[in-house]
């Protein structure tokens, strides 16, 4: 490793995209994970802090180690598929790096949905899937819609209750446009996600009013004391993430609720489920006459008069496209934290560390 | 109209569902809905007001025959069908009323679900559709999970917009239980349905902060001042409404958004498009098992920690179904100025009234 690529203390790197996933799939592959899987994980990774979604990006390569190491993740698993009936799909991840088990998924329902109209693809007992919106917009790319969800262990408050009791299960939906760029919606059920809440204790910065609660239940915009973020709407929220769950994990019998809430090892070893569908829109009309409507309709949208607040008014998944096309161009942003990670990794598995940009 | 129908100004009356149904399945009839489609919409009205959604009930009524008497909505149109492939289904309602078309978009979609393991509905052209949880928890009736939603004209605030940009788009979910009845989420894309801003309106009490703003795009609570009722959750709330109206709208090519927002006479005309997902559960693991891991899950929740504000934990659609039971047994209370329309058109169509219970 070059001096260049030791930053100073506190300030982010900036990295070229390409190197990013190269150095964080030599890091899985050197860690067993072959090396198709491998780039397919970074990829992935790296989609993320394009899109400006740093908590979901590379700076979570040390806890897929962490679950290789428990046991709880399985670097070389191989994913099984099952065709029950023509539209669906169960697809097994054994433990899998979540974005092999969510790229097969997506996948599936884009095959199923060529036949049938519509595909639906379970994804059963992966692990930390990354950003959704990824998995969705791998479906719009075959000219489909898609919905997207995960269901995963309990971190959320449930409206009425106190602790964590269901998780922030995010939904998302992509829609194919034509002179526009894709139009992509990738939400938690939280108010904030953890991530930005993480952010903003790392800050000291207070929290809007209905974030969080403490750990006691009570309200707080307190950072160091926020615990448990709350559901986005109270009810809308957590009833949203508790029929996720009974969508993505009842139905593949790998419920995470209840063995969560019986508090047993096994109820509380980390994984998550999830489900793709896919809308083939060439067999509802020919797909330009729908790209020609999504492209109308954002028009509509982007030509009403901005609020008090706003320069102006965007669509779902504009700021992520305008974020992706700066890092692209100017390199990926990596906190000191993260990089010192992943280059104390690289280093220990003998993984060749690029020089940030402009280092 | 025996006197004893004539309630004080004022006050509620309490109707059988029975009577209440026969009364506005007659005033269907008689403004030339075919008997069953008659008894259809007047059973989903119905059952709005049975699980406690009085706007979506009953005094709907006057809004369906106005629609009728403008042309935006015809008594005997007939649904027309198309299946391009085996999971799909596109229903053309032809303008009859929302109930009708909605019912039979549930039941393609679980017929084609029974074929394929999913089957997807979209509902093109109907009209105002009532609580689209009725739909949803047909599907699940027939042992399958539920999607639906339901996209109609702009009424709601877009996240950095002024004015009414897209509509409060419904999700609803269900999912057939056990022990339990099923899970039913219902809920608005806003922050408050506007059903229930009317209702604070019309009893002047304040609305909650981040419910509504003016008609000049300014943030109140003054019931008198509000006109648009806010996404829930901002950008999330407003993103899902956009999704939502492209996948019901933009794929039966019959878009909503663009066309309200060129201001043209047609491009306001009111109309809904909706689609109802079925999921068979048969086809992923016995209906038993789900059905078993879904009660658990209930369970769980159920037997969460209560906080501070809230006596007991509810899952999605227990307090509609509690009000369900309530009001099979005492009644369904129709307010004053509902029973009177219903009455002065039901006498203008020669059509029985029915005793109002206790009267």
């Amino acid at each position: 490793m070059s001096t260049e690529t030791v930053p100073a203390r506190g300030s982010k790197v900036l990295i070229s995209a390409g190197d990013l996933r190269a150095l964080t799939a030599g890091i899985f592959e050197a860690r067993g994970v072959g090396s198709a899987d491998a780039a397919a994980v970074a990829d992935a990774l790296v989609w993320a802090n394009l899109r400006g979604v740093d908590s979901h990006g590379v700076s979570r390569v040390p806890r897929y180690l962490e679950l290789f190491d428990k046991g709880q993740s399985v670097p070389d698993a191989v994913v099984t598929v099952e065709r029950p009936r023509a539209a669906i799909a169960i697809v097994d991840a054994h433990a899998v790096p979540g974005p092999v088990a969510m790229n097969r998924g997506a996948d599936e329902a884009v095959a199923a949905a060529r036949d049938c109209g519509v595909g639906w693809a379970s994804v059963r007992g992966t692990v930390h899937t990354g950003a959704i919106g990824y998995y969705t917009s791998r479906v719009a790319a075959a000219g489909m819609a898609a919905v997207g969800v995960v269901a995963g262990m309990p971190n959320m408050a449930y409206a009425g209750a106190r602790g964590a009791a269901v998780a922030t299960s995010p939904l998302s939906v992509a829609v194919p446009a034509g002179r526009h760029e894709l139009v992509l919606l990738d939400m938690a059920t939280a108010v904030m996600a953890l991530g930005r809440i993480a952010q903003l204790k790392a800050a000291g910065t207070e929290l809007p009013p209905g974030a969080a609660v403490t750990a006691d239940g009570d309200p707080t915009t307190d950072p160091a004391l926020a615990a448990v973020p709350l559901p986005v709407g109270g009810a809308k929220g957590s009833g949203m993430s508790l029929v996720f769950e009974l969508l993505a994990s009842a139905l593949v019998a790998n419920p995470i609720v209840p063995g969560y809430h019986a508090g047993s090892k096994e109820g509380r070893r980390h994984r998550q489920n999830g489900f793709i569908l896919a809308v083939d829109v060439s067999a509802f009309l020919p797909l330009e006459e729908f790209t020609a409507t999504v492209d109308a309709t954002v028009d509509a949208i982007k030509a009403l008069p901005p609020s008090a607040e706003a320069a102006e008014v965007l669509v779902p998944g504009e700021r992520g496209r305008r974020c992706e096309a700066e890092r692209r161009r100017a390199g990926v942003p990596v906190g000191p934290r993260p990089w010192r990670e992943l280059t104390a990794l690289a280093e220990a598995l003998g993984v060749p560390v690029p020089a940030p940009l402009g280092g």
